[in-house]
């Protein structure tokens, strides 16, 4: 731990393949139990040095976990006189109607925006490793964590609730409901540094404690902020025009009744950044520039730090302030 | 028709609401088939005066054609005092549920770009009007016209090819596919001025024709442009930082090969935005930006302008330029 002043030393920074070591042998040992080795296909469509990268790191990860990874190139990954993205939705559905294959990875982003968010409703929710698809941010809005794979194949929202969720295991017939790679990531690692309480019951171990996300785009800052709040926690979802507080314990006399199983609430703060980031225990930061800085100044001293944008959204001196500090690359 | 000189006079303009009666006949006579009202809910979900003015429009239009319209109000549309886009998915999936709702229209801008495609994708494919569902998205990009009705339950797309229409009728078991509606309505706007050949067989109405579409977002551009390719036209798709060409006329030596049914394929383009407008009969311009004007002197003399900005993407003088130009506001 760490005061602002120094005094206890800097802020440990945590390195996310320290975490990942942590499920490397649950992974070993599900795979084992499979009859045959499972295969996973990999995209790559763009000459962006970053998603080669990424599916070279991809490929190490899964030979030595024991999985058969496939890299299909495709566009101007596989020929650079090909434009970028070319052929890639073609590729994904012929991993689709693949029976062999039993996840597919693509490597975004290809055309940007809207037009990828088209793309990760194209993959089969049934090899959809990443948790891209509609069906998966559906159920971490509504807090449906266990589902029956039947109503994968449903284009139609679930609304029925299932039984509610005791502990991490899935009840009969049902399985996880894949999360978001990313915010994934994100809880793990507060999991790994104590932020979730093990004391707490499943599905309410964030509960106490006040995170701030700042970013709330619908591909990491928005089903985290919600993911943190259906966990327990009280999060404030900070953008650039609004901020907003997310928590599953609506106030007692608020007018908005709602008829559906537990989940996050969200009502617009009246806080500042600055009065949410002295609040703060963690502070999540995925602001896609390089100029913003969260300002060192203003964080909690002893709060932990999570920066998941490609650039560095906290500055050179945060290790002054915090106690823990997490980095990974956002793909 | 005018030329650059203005020898003939001024172009003509267009206004929607006149083609659009040609289609009421039709719809009426649909509905009166029907063994009761058709029920549509309207869902506003913001206090902005344009959705606002859209669904008391939307409520003139069903009062005139005999549909029973709801509107439901959530959200700051309800009380000020609410945020904005508060309650607006549970009032989807109510709507959803009801067996007395036919249809589903929601007016958006509600939150922005991808959390609004996310409450699109909430909407039944069943009930959606507005042919924003991933699904319908997917079949104009396939183009796929035709549809079995049980395959709108399925989360998987089809790959499985349906018979090639011959003509503007479903074939037995079959329905249209919802197009998105903007696009939809710039097809009806040049079916009316005589840009599509009738002496062509249907689905190739537009080849012949050259046209350039300005932005290529996924909500308008993209859409527009590969159904006016899918259609036969030669389409310059025009983005800030790209130009792409889609035609579903491959080059013979071309190297691309793909095992769907015939539609769009896109390339990048080597012209300038002058050089594509220099061949364009049809100009459609979808720029957000009060700024942004195509530069008129840069138009074939006597194409056709449709701006479907909310904004003025055509100068003053364009129709001392043009034979026609349309304007509808993009809702």
């Amino acid at each position: 731990m760490s005061d602002a002043t120094g005094s206890y030393g800097k802020g440990v920074l945590l390195k996310a393949d320290t975490i990942a070591n942590y499920f490397r042998d649950e992974i070993t040992a599900v795979l084992s139990t499979r009859p045959r080795a499972s295969k996973l296909v990999g995209i790559l469509a763009t000459s962006a040095v970053s998603s080669r990268f990424y599916a070279e790191f991809t490929q190490k990860q899964c030979n030595s976990l024991g999985v058969n990874f496939v890299l299909k190139k495709t566009g101007a990954a596989a020929d650079i006189s090909l434009s970028e993205g070319d052929g890639v939705e073609e590729a994904i559905i012929e991993a689709n109607e693949d029976p062999s294959v039993d996840g597919i990875m693509v490597y975004y982003p290809i055309f940007g925006g809207q037009q990828d968010h088209y793309l990760q409703q194209v993959v089969s929710p049934f090899k959809d490793v990443e948790g891209l698809h509609f069906k998966f941010h559906y159920n971490l809005y509504h807090n449906i964590r266990f589902l029956d794979p039947k109503t994968l194949l449903s284009s139609v929202p679930s609304t029925t609730a299932p039984a509610p969720a005791v502990e991490d295991q899935p009840p009969p017939g049902t399985v996880k409901s894949i999360l978001p790679c990313t915010p994934l990531a994100v809880v793990k690692c507060l999991e790994h540094i104590g932020i979730y309480n093990k004391l707490l019951p499943y599905g309410d171990g964030a509960y106490g404690k006040t995170i701030s996300v700042i970013n709330r785009s619908e591909v990491v800052g928005r089903p985290l902020a919600a993911l943190l709040a259906n966990d327990g926690a009280r999060v404030f979802s900070v953008d650039i025009d609004s901020i907003q507080e997310y928590t599953k314990r609506p106030r007692e006399n608020t007018d908005v009744k709602r008829r559906y199983f537990p989940r996050h609430v969200v009502r617009p703060s009246t806080h500042t950044l600055q009065e949410c980031l002295a609040l703060s225990d963690v502070v999540v930061s995925a602001v896609p520039s390089a100029e913003y800085k969260v300002k060192t100044e203003w964080l909690k001293d002893g709060c932990v730090c999570v920066n998941i944008a490609a650039d560095k959204n906290f500055g050179a001196d945060v290790r002054d302030k915090v106690s823990g500090s997490a980095r990974f690359k956002q793909h």
